[in-house]
């Protein structure tokens, strides 16, 4: 059985053990009311299961339309009408059944719902588990900026159940495993190799178990992102912008489809700038290509993801901020990077 | 000169020296961009004013509309917007001047954009000054109800200024003093016997001090209102549901003119539940009656009221809970009322 991880206040907690202390929690606390947070999948292919878990006790279903395009502000007062109206209060409990959509969304109205309440988030696909479950952010997409506005919220506890990923579509687990990938790449060479030797990927509760460790690790060090959380954030800065950019395009990717190509355009600029390993380089290119294939990006494309560069949260004072990497599991932060090389990056990703 | 008085993490500090506070602060903390957020009245009567004391600093100005019945989602979705589209990042800084709106409001929407901003809070009203100065509370309204969405949120720095209250309408300084008036209440003999002998209202910065000195020790007590900050709570059980039921009515009320009501309210409540005296029951009616005038309610008006208690934020479990008072600063917690004792106070009060 996999050991709880203790992340800032709250522990994650697998399988039976998670539900064993949910039902504690709700025991101890003496919740007026508890509302579980389903979207249209998880309603289908989780909810069931789940209520088996928590068997007489009274629970008040709200459910949220699924899709990162309606992670937004209306999704949120649709989640804020419905609660209030069923006689949320204070002493409330908002429990998030789903993947990042539900538990960022849910998350967020719980941390600004009567000032904050009590919430659990129930990660049901990779991403969310591997991601979304420990950090406590909580966020939704506003404009054309992914999760522009937010808060940082500490659940009460977060359940790790991989019996979830099993309705789990094949290209909605290769998304959560660009993450896997990623935490690899800011660990250690041992996650790194065993990762990089397959074609296919492996998913059990060890490798999810590790994968948690290594960004809760880094969470507890930084939770605000002053230095070492910044590392979680490899890959991200052009696979946000390319994720955002495509989102309401027929070519639109899953969060780790966008990522697994800034995983690549990212080492490509580490190998450039901080002498990253070459064949370290192709091994990440051909692995990442392989298992998610090529995205065609055309040069007017192009300009305006590195257009969309500027809004990225994570930067300040105008300036784009990028991770890069001596090597794997040495980060470099806060690097900045002209146009031409990421331009170059680009080249280099399409041939 | 008035000593800072220091709340949870951050100072509220007068006149001049709030000013060059600030100044260091900005000089500190390397700010991207300062937005300073103002509504159509702050705009006309304070921003010049501000403005002298912060000369040099390139600042960007953004407007909210006035008014209670603005304190919405919508327009947060402006302010986000607005700090968004002209180059706010997680290293900015805003600056609210003006009212309890522009302060709750503006505290929100700093706690959310980009998962929280630095703010600082120059409080313009009376009230705002003595009752949303301290507290870290931030808030919208949503739905029929006041602050239902908010959070927790510490400002940098709160700047008290009297010299803003001399272009403040009387009727404004008048809902202030209801705040001034219940923090003697909550606090000691002393203070309530200085403001019952007048039959006006006198307001210099050290009755602001003394005033914020009170909540301040409540606050830093209790942040998240388990026990002691409910006293804060006092008069507003029913002063609240008064204020909403009114809001878009043509009877509105500012807020402190529903607090003064909800505060003869409570004393009553508090005469007949806990022995509260008698004589200084009269004293206190007398002195709001006589300062505030009189509302009238139509017996159908006082069951929509009642209806409306059940969603207030400090209630839970479908309970109503009042805080009543054994004598001058000895707050009871917690009390549950049925609706025959309300409605008897009703009758007190408009009798």
């Amino acid at each position: 059985m996999n050991e709880d991880i203790i992340s800032t206040n709250y522990p994650v907690s697998f399988k039976d053990k998670g539900y064993d202390f949910l039902k504690e929690i709700i025991k101890n606390n003496n919740y007026s009311k508890i509302f579980l947070h389903v979207d249209e999948n998880t309603k289908k292919c989780c909810l069931d299961y789940f209520l088996k878990h928590l068997n007489n006790l009274k629970i008040i279903e709200i459910e949220s339309i699924s899709g990162e395009e309606n992670k937004n502000i209306n999704s949120c007062l649709k989640l804020w009408q419905e609660i209030s109206e069923k006689g949320g209060d204070r002493s409330s409990l908002l429990i998030n059944l789903g993947g990042g959509v539900v538990t960022d969304m849910g998350g967020f109205v719980a941390s600004t719902f009567k000032r904050g309440i009590d919430y659990v988030n129930i990660p049901t696909t990779l991403l969310s588990m591997v991601d979304a479950s420990v950090g406590s952010k909580t966020g939704i997409d506003f404009g054309v900026l992914k999760n522009q506005i937010g808060t940082f919220y500490d659940p009460k506890l977060v359940i790790i159940d991989p019996n979830y990923l099993d309705t789990l579509p094949e290209k909605e687990k290769l998304s959560g495993y660009a993450e896997v990938f990623k935490h690899s790449l800011i660990s250690n060479n041992h996650i790194f190799n065993q990762l990089i030797k397959s074609n296919n990927i492996f998913i059990d509760s060890k490798v999810i178990h590790d994968s948690i460790s290594v960004k809760n690790n880094i969470v507890i060090k930084d939770k605000f992102e002053k230095k070492e959380r910044k590392s979680l954030n490899y890959g991200h800065t052009l696979g946000h912008a390319i994720e955002s950019f495509l989102l309401n395009s027929n070519k639109k990717l899953l969060h780790g489809e966008a990522i697994a190509i800034g995983i690549i355009l990212a080492t490509f600029l580490s190998y450039k700038l901080y002498d990253f390993s070459k064949k370290n380089l192709e091994l990440i290119k051909n692995h990442l290509k392989n298992l998610f294939g090529n995205t065609n990006f055309e040069p007017k494309e192009i300009e305006k993801i590195i257009d969309l560069l500027k809004h990225d949260k994570k930067n300040s004072h105008g300036k784009v901020n990028f991770i890069l990497l001596k090597e794997i599991g040495k980060p470099v932060y806060d690097v900045e990077i002209g146009k031409d090389l990421i331009l170059e990056s680009f080249d280099f990703y399409l041939s």
